[in-house]
């Protein structure tokens, strides 16, 4: 949950003149977001979120997350569209901070996600990584492999204080990925953080994807072990094989892996539940006891690392071998 | 901010099957409300809010409430009407909690509320107290002058921590307070924590009243002289007599004050400056360093308290003393 900046009602009606939304009806402090201040805000013209960016976003990458979302929706991708402005651009500003209003998408993030959810995610995804091919900016994975070390560093001794040995056990890990990282994939734009929470639903379908705040240029076969970790794993840390596959076969329906891409996930897979470790790692000896960020448990993420480093093949996943052989 | 129970949407369609209001869209935690977890819901039958009674609100209170809305919002005035399930009652369970939907009020607070405002909130207040008088339900003021004391108590030496000899000046004015507080002013159902987050505008006009969750039966000036305390000091600390004024013969507007009402104001406003510190006093010692509830500072209404306990008549809140003379 997070509201970080107080908005005062004279301050948001001159923001609001910008935009052809009519008078400002009413707004209230969401608890979604971890990273900004999200608001849901009524006007004469409907229902918005208005969005301020705090300071653990780089301003300098606000173009290219508002120009993605406006990139995929005029594709037809369903995700919070930037509201333009009578003139300008759609990124102004609010209570010193930048700011941009977006429509409302309705739909509801599953707290516990179906085979059926992992399928329609997997399918959802390939659809944005082909919807963004031509997507014009540029922005580098600031949290990717050469990354995590220095993560790792910043955490030192205390990362022990969770489990004992995990410091020397992440180094392990990180030797080994750092040797064997995947370079010659398919890249493009990648949403980079596509957790349940950040998928919507509505009776049944699929609604909408949201958060686009970590997208970036990466391998696309990474954003897929991501939700292989985020998607795949019951409440007691097993891996379900029927929710992989549900997965992986979503995600191939619409954008058909290549061989070499089906062979790097599980490596891909290890440094995505070592990225989620890490940060959270990192939060947890960070974050100051009277912060009103709930603090996210890096041993669960931790166990999944364990599980994907004894991941031989597809197969593991859930995939059958002889399932669509390039 | 406020979301201490999750809810997901399996079990909430359910719980909403016992209204019309069409299929489930979305809902949203928002930051609204300190005791009781608030949600945002849209549904095919409209806006609402949906609100899970925390712990700290006793359920057997809660007729008393739920029905005091009802009863308010059936005599015209602006405030969140529960709606009405097929059948039973429109209190409800969800996610093991208390639960009831509310209609939706368009409007915001003000964070720096001005005269106009001020007067508007007093002819709110008195339109309120005259709508309640028949509402049939009782509920004692749990947080009256007879609980001060017992909270001084568990606060104890820690008082002194937040100001050398707070303790002890507590003590004396509770003594003076016990010793003169009134008991044969009108009463009637009061709202007791009209605050300006509880009050809401919409284009210069008061929109509506909320949070009804401290409502109770005593003394109707007492509600007056709350908000007194609430609404008529500046961010500097200062009294404004302006807005003393406006609230005051706002409130006179619907329903005047008696001589023996007028009279007893300077002690009231006493009083709820003694009471709003208490109760903040308390809660700055005894709220965990990790909790995610933002704490409020006590010495606000310490000094709030010092500066009523110099008021010798109406005419220092800024009435002069020939308005209304009865």
């Amino acid at each position: 949950m997070a509201v970080y900046t107080e908005v005062g009602e004279a301050e948001l009606s001159a923001f609001l003149t910008r935009y052809d939304v009519g008078r400002l009806l009413s707004y209230k402090g969401i608890a979604e977001g971890v990273e900004n201040s999200n608001f849901l805000l009524r006007s004469e013209g409907g229902t918005f979120i208005l969005t301020l960016y705090e300071k653990r976003v780089n301003r300098a990458d606000l173009p290219f997350f508002v120009g993605l979302m406006e990139h995929l929706a005029g594709k037809g991708l369903s995700c919070p569209l930037p509201v333009q402005p009578r003139e300008g651009d759609a990124l102004g500003e609010l209570a010193g901070r930048p700011a941009a209003l977006f429509t409302f998408l309705e739909g509801m993030w599953s707290r516990r996600p179906t085979a059926d959810q992992c399928g329609a995610v997997g399918k959802a995804m390939a659809g944005m990584h082909l919807a963004a091919a031509d997507f014009p900016l540029q922005r580098a994975n600031s949290l990717s492999v050469d990354a995590w070390r220095p993560l790792l560093d910043a955490c030192g001794e205390d990362a022990d204080r969770v489990e004992a040995g995990l410091c020397a056990e992440i180094a392990a890990e990180l030797t080994e990925l750092e040797a064997n990282w995947p370079s010659d994939l398919p890249k493009g734009v990648i949403h980079a953080d596509l957790f349940p929470d950040n998928v919507f639903f509505l009776q049944g379908e699929l609604s909408g994807l949201i958060d686009f705040y970590f997208a970036c240029n990466d391998v696309l076969a990474y954003d897929l072990a991501i939700c292989l970790c985020a998607w795949c794993f019951e409440q007691d840390g097993a891996f379900n094989v029927t929710k992989g596959r549900a997965l992986i076969e979503g995600y191939q329906s619409v954008r058909p892996l290549n061989a070499a891409e089906r062979d790097a996930l599980p490596i891909l897979a290890r440094g995505a539940s070592v990225r989620f470790l890490l940060t959270r790692l990192y939060d947890w000896i960070n974050t100051p006891a009277n912060s009103f960020v709930t603090k996210k448990d890096p041993k669960e993420y931790l166990r999944k690392s364990r599980f994907h480093r004894q991941v031989r093949s597809l197969a593991d996943y859930g995939v059958t071998m002889d399932f669509r052989t390039a």
